[in-house]
């Protein structure tokens, strides 16, 4: 099996679940210090995405240290579909987060225009933990990407 | 390169081309149909979305006709290269549409009940037309996965 930039067990792989967990991470914080999150679905629906996408990539993230000081090769087929599936997953549940949570941003400061009518909503907190978890999602495509191209051509 | 099912030129191929233009047009049809969808920009989005959606699909569904009347190959490395690239930023803007649209409808339905009351407000139409998106995904993505695989194992 071929050793790509971003494979696992290796230190861009642990670059990337690391930058990961950093972005889902601060996605999180700002949504939850954001008064007012929790009365919309799709933000609680985005804090649990990235939840999910800190769990994942921290996970793997320990197991690229572990192969990286003990130099053991995580390129075996089984562990690579297991790798792909949970990253595919979570990319599409990061993106979907992203997503809906970024249309519900677009209506309150564009459409209806609550942002400026209602001060208490801290839409510019809203913006930026959106942005952090599309930044997310662009990582863990790259991740997804590698690992697919790794076992198509096993 | 291998042939799998949902390759371009095949039958199967043709059937995922054109199921994609189908429930793409219906997203559009019944968004279109739906009062006031225009104030609203993911829903405005969906619509552009699909539209590309269709014109994409349509095109390669021609291309799958015009190869199984010539008896022609599509298996170029090229020619795949080109689908894979169409189709995963197709599949992402179809995502990115019937999510953000589905936000807003999840918002309206039930974090603050626009739904009920403003019975103008055709929700109902909304979430067929946002399922028939996520339909219209479901099927691009198997697309982009077929095309991806074709592609890796070159």
């Amino acid at each position: 099996m071929k050793v790509l930039i971003g494979s696992p067990g290796t230190v861009s792989g642990l670059m990337l679940r690391l930058g990961q967990c950093l972005f889902a991470g601060a996605s999180i914080a700002l949504m939850v210090s954001a008064a007012g999150f929790s009365s919309y679905t799709a933000f609680c629906y985005l804090i649990a995405s990235m939840g999910l996408q800190v769990l994942w990539s921290l996970g793997l993230g320990f197991l690229d240290i572990y192969a990286l000081r003990m130099k053991r090769d995580l390129h075996s087929p089984v562990l690579i579909s297991l790798f792909v599936v949970g990253d595919w997953v979570t990319a599409t549940l990061s993106l979907a987060a992203a997503c809906s949570s970024a249309g519900v941003t677009v209506l309150f400061a564009r459409d209806v225009g609550f942002c400026r009518s209602y001060p208490q909503l801290e839409c510019s907190k809203y913006e930026i933990s959106i942005v952090l978890a599309f930044m997310t999602w662009l990582l863990i495509a790259i991740s997804s990407l590698v690992m697919f191209w790794l076992l198509a051509s096993v």
